[in-house]
């Protein structure tokens, strides 16, 4: 098997309407890694990840960026879509197709995605929100839970998001302020969601042998997906998300280590409830104590922010996620730089956790 | 590298108006696959070729279909998505991160993508049939190709369409239906044209191990892609196409044969002209004599009829190739069948050929 690593990685602002196109958009964070790195323009894969509907879009931002790759394809699988990519993007190389391959998620806060109609079992409760709202109420009932320790995600991303300069909110919030803040759908209240919001990531990944001669190699050692349905109603137990669980096992069997030798992590928080059951589902808590958990500080979490804090541009946070591990590791974080950190892990959901990508990263 | 093979393909019926859903006729031959193969219900991928904008399609499929993958998404990169997402799946699997991978290409005619908007170097001849009169001028121009010869190809593959009960047009059309038809853009006329249509085409990749337990794998031997960039204006010489030219000669490489070994191929005949330039493309014919090429027998071309005979389906029509090639492989194509099949290519294009996939399969 070749090994794989991200060489570089990068981020634009993410903001309420960045007046740029999507193709615009997606090449900015491109632009800054392709500077920095000796591919000049050489990439052999651009893969875009996004659910905007614009057509042939990886080819057009290809040309945008000067690049003629041998493979070019948009990848879209909702709020998952970004780490689906980094992992076709690791298949690629792995398999021996590519020696190295730039990916970009992009989003428009406007682009599709905020519903998924199709899905009848919610009835009128088809916004994400409303499923946030059946898993706290079950966390709470089953974990003794509270509203205060979810608040608490809230203020920790957005007290990081201030030091986070491409974030969409940058004011640190109390817990008065998330306890206060307008009831959406009892008991997840404003601050405890995230905000769709316009914005792009990009990471390029080497063969081991091109990596090897770059200076801050950050290897993808192991990755776990599974999708379980488009349901909600093939959730099962709302305490927990099984494909959560199930892409966190193989990605650690794969990467040969345990969730207490993680020292950094990005968990999908597009609620704060989801947070809290993440804990739980990549094993640095044990089954509910997720609640109890937000209090730790041993393993950094969500240091950008998280969707929380930088918000949610759909096809674009799995690679935000991927990006801030990535540039932890390497240790080139500013003003938001954890100390220490050897190993990171991203988790990342879509659809009421129904598919979940886990990555292990190390230096 | 672990080895990749086909060992089951499906196409639905191509229609004008299916009346079903993009997800029904999604579900339709991947049915059919999973019905005659031993995984069961247990595939580790599913990935989704369609330039249809339904969000979360892949995972639908997989639901609808009873699937619990690990990978699940969309790929979409136009006429040539679904060669991209074969390519995709091949990488999953050579890569070790799966052992299985479903892919199905589907379109309903009423899909978006029959233009680029992006591309302003079009100008106001933005349908694709503009750059098919384009090709075929500087191709008549420079080599004395005809009118005629053109029409050929037409009813060739027409003739071939015949005999598949699953194609879009059935009845054979002469030389003089075609010369006569409607003039659409000089000197590309009705008949010279592929039609959009609902259609769903899939295949069943599986890691070396499990395809040996199967009876007819087909082996993926070769994978070429090159992208140049979206807009016609980076076409360049109007008589060939770089990328496809690129492909192919990646293609031959892995798979480590010569042109004439290939017994089979489905080239992309979205226009007459393209499958006259493929021919050079691939190295069947030399530069220029493409034209003539038509009337050769050695090698069976477009046996289910082409893009011309069974439709263009956009995001399944590169499964619908590799589906072909595979089933002449495996000797099941029905009144179709060619004689002696052991090696097999197929030549997939989008937009003006600004990008290119190139397969060659074997047994």
């Amino acid at each position: 098997m070749r090994r794989v690593a991200i060489s570089s990685a990068a981020s634009s602002k993410f903001t309420k309407e960045s007046g740029k196109s999507i193709f615009e958009l997606a090449c900015g964070p491109c632009i800054e890694i392709l500077k920095e790195s000796d591919v000049e323009k050489k990439v052999d894969a651009v893969l875009v990840s996004t659910c905007a509907t614009e057509q042939y879009s990886s080819t057009i931002v290809s040309e945008m960026l000067g690049i003629k790759p041998k493979v070019s394809h948009r990848v879209d699988n909702l709020c998952n879509s970004g780490t689906n990519a980094i992992a076709s993007a690791y298949s690629l190389i792995a398999s021996g197709l590519c020696d190295s391959a730039l990916v970009v998620g992009v989003e428009k806060a406007a682009s599709e995605g905020n519903k998924l109609v199709w899905d009848v079992t919610r009835g009128s409760f088809n916004f994400p929100v409303h499923w946030a709202s059946m898993f706290a109420k079950a966390h709470m009932r089953k974990y003794d839970t509270t509203e205060e320790q979810m608040a608490q995600v809230s203020v920790k991303n957005h007290k990081n998001a201030a030091k986070n300069p491409g974030a969409l909110f940058r004011k640190p919030v109390s817990l008065q302020d998330v306890m206060n803040s307008k009831k959406i759908a009892d008991p997840v209240k404003l601050l405890d969601c995230s905000a769709p919001c316009d914005g792009a990531s990009a990471v390029l990944l080497l063969s081991e042998k091109k990596a090897r001669t770059t200076e801050n190699p950050v290897w993808i050692n192991g990755i776990g997906q599974q999708t379980n349905g488009a349901s909600f109603a093939s959730a099962g137990d709302l305490t927990a998300l099984d494909t959560a669980r199930k892409a966190a096992k193989d990605a650690y069997t794969m990467a040969k280590i345990i969730p207490s030798q993680v020292d950094i992590a990005e968990l999908h928080d597009a609620f704060t409830i989801l947070e809290i059951i993440a804990y739980e589902d990549v094993g640095f808590a044990p089954r509910g104590k997720g609640g109890r958990f937000v209090e730790q500080d041993s393993i950094a979490i969500n240091t950008r922010g998280g969707i929380l804090g930088c918000g949610h541009p759909v096809g674009a946070t799995g690679v935000a996620q991927v990006t801030e591990v990535a540039l932890q590791l390497q240790g080139r974080a500013g003003k938001r730089q954890a100390g220490g950190c050897k190993t990171g892990l991203v988790h990342n959901l879509a659809a009421a956790g129904s598919s979940a990508t886990v990555m292990v990263l190390g230096v």
